[in-house]
């Protein structure tokens, strides 16, 4: 063998690494902070530098960037001046910028079609259909990403508003977030205004809490939550067939099954592996074939 | 008679002022700018100012603010220190700010118990019970105002994606849509990041087009939206009774009957007057009887 792979994950919160000898045996890990390509390429370029260097130094090794092939999974792949200037800055030998979507789909269901759903603070569908790439949803928050975690949080503080003015009946989910509110609707307003997505998403948690308690308003939150994802499984399912396999990821991954559509509850599996390990796959499968990852 | 009655409807957009004598005869009307008093407090004071004089000029008399007994119904008029910084700098001899809603309900219903619902960009509904008024929803486009036309607008973007998604049919509304995107649903996820209530708004006359003519899409969007405004008039209800007046207002007023719950539809009555009335009716009262107006 000649040189390193790297696999790479990374988005606005942290940027993982991961060392494997060309064969993809696994030598170390790495991590260092945010690598949002988009919002800060250059802070993106330096926290990608050094999660490559820890994972080197976790292997008892001395950074050999510029004899390493890598695979980036990032947050932010889709605009091409972003990928551009990052691609053109980055210290290895050689390295491709995929979307993190396609390492988590690696990671999850290996080589075979399939898709995964990723449903987090946001929600998105990726699919691969014989060898090809798709994706559904994910446009964001404010005209897509239906049950999203920030979709059933800002659903909470609207039900909460609604119990609040009589037009729902009350209920313990709402008055324990009117309570966080200290009773004071023009508080959830003012929240509400300048929230980001994550911000709302902090309210997801109680609404799962609530519904196994039985709380009304709770489930039907997670009724019109679970709805959009049914939906989109659906339009999933018209690409893939039955045949394909399909894995949830994400932070309501463990959360949202109970409530999905029997037809697809049934089909889930269980992810064989992380983002990470499928971003070095891809990168010993590219870089032995010599040839590149659609992304 | 001693000195004149001002009666001021001002918003976000313009401030309309009408001049009586004390026993209510209209003498004349002044228009002028904006006069959000929570946003800019000082343009919107030299607006009402200006729309006052305008008025004094229509009558064909001299301006006698000092003479002049006023009632402002004003957006924001809930924020206690705007109310405070902007009446102590009213030019007028007396005079008292309520909100927007109070002079439209008193315009529209009169003396009598009732109610009144806004329906435009955003949805708010007020209700005069025993003399005493109370609002419902009204709580902004973020987590409240269901129904209004900001939520339809947002909806028919969000069916545009789904549509575009194959998560749902494309229908001619979202074709046309996405038509207005150039096909580019990247730039319907771009205009919604930054977008106000008013802007979504903008595709509200497209869905109730679109739905006289059957159109899928705009019937779902309006089932969504008249279900909303269902529910908040059952709240209504539940305060007022079935004897209470109810009248639509706003710029939805006249398309949403079609598609309102029967039980709504055949007790809503028309408008008797415009809010620029309401005032006016409300200052006669006030100062006739030297007290104040509940707000």
């Amino acid at each position: 063998m000649t040189g390193f792979i790297l696999g790479i994950d990374g988005g606005g919160t942290s940027c993982r690494a991961a060392l494997a000898d060309a064969d993809g045996v696994m030598l170390g890990r790495g991590r260092s902070g945010a690598s949002n390509i988009l919002t800060d390429p250059d802070t993106a370029l330096k926290h990608i530098t050094e999660a490559a260097r820890l994972a080197f130094e976790d292997a008892g090794l001395k950074p050999r960037l510029d004899a390493t092939q890598a695979i980036l999974g990032l947050a932010g792949n889709n605009v091409g001046d972003a990928v551009g200037y990052v691609t053109a800055r980055l210290p290895f030998a050689r390295s491709q910028i995929v979307s993190d979507g396609v390492i988590a789909l690696q990671g999850a269901i290996g080589d075979e079609d399939g898709a995964i759903g990723i449903v987090g603070t946001g929600t998105v569908y990726i699919i691969r259909d014989q060898g090809q790439f798709r994706s559904i949803a994910g446009w964001g928050f404010q005209v897509s990403d239906l049950g999203s975690g920030a979709r059933l949080g800002q659903l909470a503080l609207q039900e909460t508003l609604l119990a609040f003015d009589k037009i729902r009946p009350m209920s313990l989910l709402a008055e324990a977030i009117l309570a966080e509110f200290d009773g004071n609707p023009e508080l959830i307003v003012d929240f509400a205004r300048l929230a980001k997505p994550g911000d709302f998403g902090r309210y997801t948690p109680k609404v799962f809490e609530f519904a196994d308690q039985g709380d009304e308003t709770a489930l039907r939150i997670l009724k019109v939550g679970a709805s959009g994802v049914d939906e989109a499984l659906d339009a999933v399912y018209a690409v893939t067939g039955a045949a394909g396999k399909l894995c949830l990821l994400g932070g309501l991954a463990p959360l949202y099954p109970p409530y999905l559509a029997e037809r697809h509850r049934t089909r889930l599996s269980e992810p064989r592996a992380d983002a990470l390990t499928g971003a070095v796959e891809l990168a010993v499968k590219a870089y032995a074939e010599k040839s590149g990852v659609r992304a």
